[in-house]
């Protein structure tokens, strides 16, 4: 199964807290606030036919998010966020 | 009898709860939280002028919409809901 | 007595409960909730001036038109509604 | 003395409530509604200057406005109020 | 001392109340309600360079203005409010 | 030390009160009320690279500005502040 | 590791209260009020892309920005904020 995000959006899935520690990135704040590291699963049509926008973000891409944005999805099991390409802050190399 | 959305609207039947689960997908929270998969049952004039937009979905999809919404009516005894292409998150293949 | 909506205004009188039922279409809820289908009376200027809104709608249409919109008026003692053409959700064929 | 609106404004003058039932239009709710039946007594600047504004609206026509919306001024002992044209919903002939 | 407004702006000098009763145009309410006639005593740059809104306003015009609006100054003993064009309503001639 | 404001901000002082007095312009309200009459200190490059912009203010400027915009910072000992051209309402010759 | 921002943002890293002593820039107020002079560490490509944005900020640049703006992330142990442009009102030099 599959989803294909419309227009400028992405999908993403947020990381584990293990991976986040192993990778030297966290949000402050307790343990229990909500991560924002997240690896993009799926990329819109909008972006994709927008040579500028495609340059920008692709599959398997880590990013920062901002929080509260999105709608979340449970798919196969997974969590998994639907989100515009403007709520995705940056890009973790 | 046939609804016709005006501009740039989609009209989408909410699919059961059955249905989700043997594909699989599911919105995360309790089971009396209202469903937001759908089947697009009619596709407005607005997107079907545009070749872009044309593109991007046409009736007999499965979609994923944002909660809260779009506007319910019943029709021959069915539920249905009237909203924006822009409130469609992604489609489901 | 005639009204004449100005620019992307159309005037619409509410159908009675009778006539939704023979249809088949009603709105969820209880009784008492105000329907939403009606029938389009005078169409604005800025519509019949435009080609492409000119196809969309026209005297005699039936609509399905989105709650808590336009303004309502009384003519000859029929109650009317005066609501932009973007408020319009669909129309019933 | 002359009141000239900018813009896109008009001046209107409230119609009487005798005026109003003689010509059978009156708004819903009780008496002590504010009336918004109105007759034209000025036209902005921007409108006369528009070819297609200026074919919607002239003096002397009798308009519906919105409610709760311009800005009542007394001249001569008589009460006007300018709005915007965008707030005249319809021309009644 | 010289207060050239900015963009499109004005600044205007409300008028006595004892002139406005000479003239006949009273704003509707109690005696303390602010008056919102006034006088044009400068004209912005942004206004001057357009040939449309050039002719719309100029110094010396007596104007209604909207409530609420501007910002008011002192200046050798006077007050002044600074305020957009747009929230000119009319010029009484 | 430096400051260059970015797009079309600039860098104001406020005026100390005697200087106001003396130039016979003073706010209206209680003396507690802070002061709007300003000098420009620096003026962003977004303004200097627009022809038109660039003649309505310079360095030096004496200034009007609306209450409660911008965002105070302290240099050198001094309170600066920074806004939008847009927040000058008018300059003092 | 390293962020590479998206579109108009940049990623800046707060400077610590000693070195904004000494540079002799402090915000009004308390104390404990968040610092807000911070040095830019990453651009985004939308930035980098366009000529004018790209002569206004580069990393290693004093920053003066709005408060409560931006999105504060934790890395390799360091604390950034990422933030559109547009919030970023000067430089210092």
């Amino acid at each position: 199964m599959n989803i294909k995000p419309l227009g400028d959006r992405v999908v993403i899935k947020m990381l584990e807290a293990e991976e986040k520690t192993q990778s030297g990135i966290v949000l402050p704040g307790t343990a229990k606030e909500k991560p924002s590291i997240a690896e993009v699963v799926a990329v819109g049509t909008g972006i994709l036919n927008d040579e500028e926008k495609k340059e920008e973000i692709k599959v398997g891409d880590k990013v920062i998010i901002a929080k509260y944005v999105g709608t979340e999805i449970k798919m196969d099991g997974n969590e998994f966020t639907v989100l515009a390409l403007k709520d995705v802050l940056a890009i973790v190399e």
